[in-house]
C-alpha cells in the first residue's frame, strides 16, 4: 500500500488568520523564538500497490484541483511517503 | 531567516470527517485511485537566524503542546524546512 502526501500552504500574500492566532499564543506560553507562523494542509492520501509515476501525476492534479483552492493556496509538496508506519513516528 | 515545519495528523483510530469528504470527492471527480484520505495540518514557524537543535526542540515542544491535540493527534514530522524559496514550488 502506498501513500502520496500532498501539501498546502496559503499563498504568502494572503492573511492567514490560524496562522496569526498561533503566533499571538505562542509567546505567551513560552515559546518566544518564532516570529511568524502560516497554518496549511497536509493530506495523506492512499493508494492499492506502489505509487507509480502515474499515481504521482494524479495526485498532483488532484492537489491542484480538488485538495487546494488556486486563488489563495499554493500546493507546495507532492510526494511520495517514506514509510507508512513512519508517519506516525515524529522525527526531531 | 530560518522555518520549521510542523506536520500534524489525526489519530489512525480518530474518525477524520475532512478527509473522508476529499475521499468521497475524488472518484466523482475523475480520481479513482486514491482509496483513503487523511487530512492533517501543517504549520510553517519561522524564526530569526539559523534553526539550531534548540530552537528544533522548541519546536517540537511547541508541537506537541500548541500545535496539536495529542487526545486526538500525532505530531508526524519536525523538520527543517529545506529553503525557504522552495516552500512555494510544487515538487512532484
Amino acid at each position: 500500500m502506498g501513500r502520496v502526501v500532498v501539501d498546502v500552504m496559503p499563498k504568502p500574500e494572503i492573511l492567514d488568520p490560524q496562522g496569526k492566532a498561533v503566533a499571538g499564543a505562542l509567546p505567551r506560553l513560552g515559546f518566544a523564538q518564532f516570529t511568524s507562523v502560516r497554518q496549511g494542509k497536509r493530506f495523506e492520501l492512499e493508494v492499492d500497490g506502489e505509487v507509480t509515476p502515474e499515481v504521482l501525476a494524479a495526485a498532483l492534479a488532484a492537489a491542484e484541483t480538488v485538495l487546494s483552492n488556486p486563488v489563495i493556496e499554493d500546493v507546495v509538496r507532492v510526494a511520495v511517503a517514506p514509510e507508512v508506519v513512519g508517519s506516525t513516528e515524529p522525527t526531531a
